[in-house]
């Protein structure tokens, strides 16, 4: 009887990264008593408000899949999943989308008030490079290069850029190549940044790193895809967060665009993109294909 | 007859370093066209809305104290003004200061709407530690330790601390010691990382570096009392944004709890005590002990 492999098993994989970057997170931030208490807690409330820790488990697969260890990752894991909580927390704010609920709870100026959720988002911004300063170095790539990333990827021709577009497309009618704009600045930029910090932290070769970018960028846009039609196809409910807003807002979304089904066949193909490049990889790349699998499956 | 050496000129000073600053970060910022624009404008607009850029002219002067020269102190001190005017931006919000003035024009909310005006904070935010990590390296110094001198000063328990504890004591009794808690952190707190940043870019000794230290703490403090002084004893006009907005809000400052003559007489020790640690340049730090005249001696 021939023996084989057994197949990567992602809820296992990560069950275990999720309680590893937890973990990190509780010891990286200041605690919820550090004074002033407010911040603290109003920080803590958004990081740990039930998120799915994509981010930070795409930093730990591309390390993975670039021969690296878990421990040199995990500071700049915690630092992406900072950064994407921060522009949540001022995303939805009054002024911005004006949300009442992110992943089933109030969002964070409905328990803490708009002064304190914005500078919430000011402080997570601002310990995510602190992050980043206090890792251990790294042989091809200094404080230096992954600080630049960080910046570059969040900045205001990047994530904010995406954000701006994105106000700034409200009620409009746009055509599809801006809508591509805002989803690659949007999500893309950030997706993009973990998986390249993943593989800095791994002191990954140019090619590989070359890679890493292109899986990032078609993994991002397929991600943004599907959160489009998730909003038209799936309850308040399943999604943790109101449906149907996009719709309500005459949002420009791929759906509202090309319509449902041109929408998933869009996602599908930009997903055979990501896959394509972990060829690189030679199948050390098995939780960023499985990541990629389950980014596009979900359904919330 | 006797020459004597001709004494330190700050004005001209001043002008000659502002206008470096001011071509230096017009040079690093992103064109005010740049996609999408309205983010890049708005953030030009605070950036050059008249700002003293006291300081960058803090960072040069303590570069100049070390024996050092503008060109390494420039990215950082443009770096820190983007950190100073980021929280100005996000501290006038109504869910703020509630600001509609600030050194005599619009606030950024006025002009650009609350979203963009949030965006355009996070993006100088951003911008900062952007500039940091493309600013070329110090023997002594580590694109790591200056990151990390930013982000401690900026973060949740310094600059965003005091921003809070502000917000938190509106309208309440409390005692002077955590007036001064506020002050160290919402002013002395970057102050010190300017003059820090600029002994750092000049290679600095950790003698050097200490008596920076004391001189940002206390010319901070003095500052913020001077701030507070002002704000009762001058007009609108004089000041460029709404005065007598402390005694509305009814705000916790040192001429309320102490009286405005004990305050003057607070802010004149505490100068004292910048000056005192200026010792340590053996007369290299003419521009900085100027420059502290220079804050004490305002009335604006």
């Amino acid at each position: 009887m021939r023996m084989s492999l057994s197949p990567f098993d992602l809820t296992h994989w990560l069950t275990a990264k999720t309680e590893l970057v937890d973990r990190s997170l509780n010891r990286c931030l200041p605690k919820a008593t550090a004074k002033p208490a407010t911040i603290h807690e109003a920080m803590r409330y958004s990081i740990f408000a039930g998120g799915k820790r994509m981010r930070p488990a795409l930093v730990l697969a591309a390390a993975e899949a670039c021969g690296g260890t878990d421990e040199p990752a995990l500071p700049l894991a915690c630092a992406v999943e900072c950064i994407h909580t921060y522009s949540l927390i001022h995303d939805d704010l009054p002024a911005m989308d004006d949300d009442d609920f992110r992943r089933g709870k109030p969002t964070n100026h409905k328990v803490f008030g708009e002064g304190i959720a914005v500078l919430a988002g000011d402080a997570l911004l601002t310990q995510a490079f602190e992050l980043v300063a206090g890792a251990a170095g790294w042989p091809r790539y200094s404080h230096r290069d992954l600080v630049l990333e960080l910046a570059v990827a969040s900045g205001s021709r990047q994530l904010i850029a995406g954000q701006v577009a994105d106000l700034e497309a409200e009620g409009k009618d746009i055509p599809i190549t801006q809508l591509r704009y805002i989803h690659e600045r949007k999500t893309s930029a950030l997706l993009c940044a973990s998986v390249r910090l993943g593989g800095m932290s791994a002191n990954c070769t140019s090619e590989e790193l070359e890679a890493l970018t292109n899986f990032g960028t078609h993994v991002g846009l397929a991600f943004q895809v599907i959160d489009d039609i998730l909003d038209v196809t799936q309850s308040s409910e399943t999604l943790g967060k109101t449906a149907g807003k996009d719709v309500e807002a005459q949002k420009a979304t791929y759906p509202r665009l090309v319509g449902l089904e041109k929408s998933k066949k869009i996602a599908a193909e930009l997903t055979r993109k990501a896959y394509a490049s972990l060829e690189t990889f030679n199948g050390r790349a098995v939780a960023m294909e499985a990541l990629a699998r389950y980014l596009l499956e979900r359904n919330h």
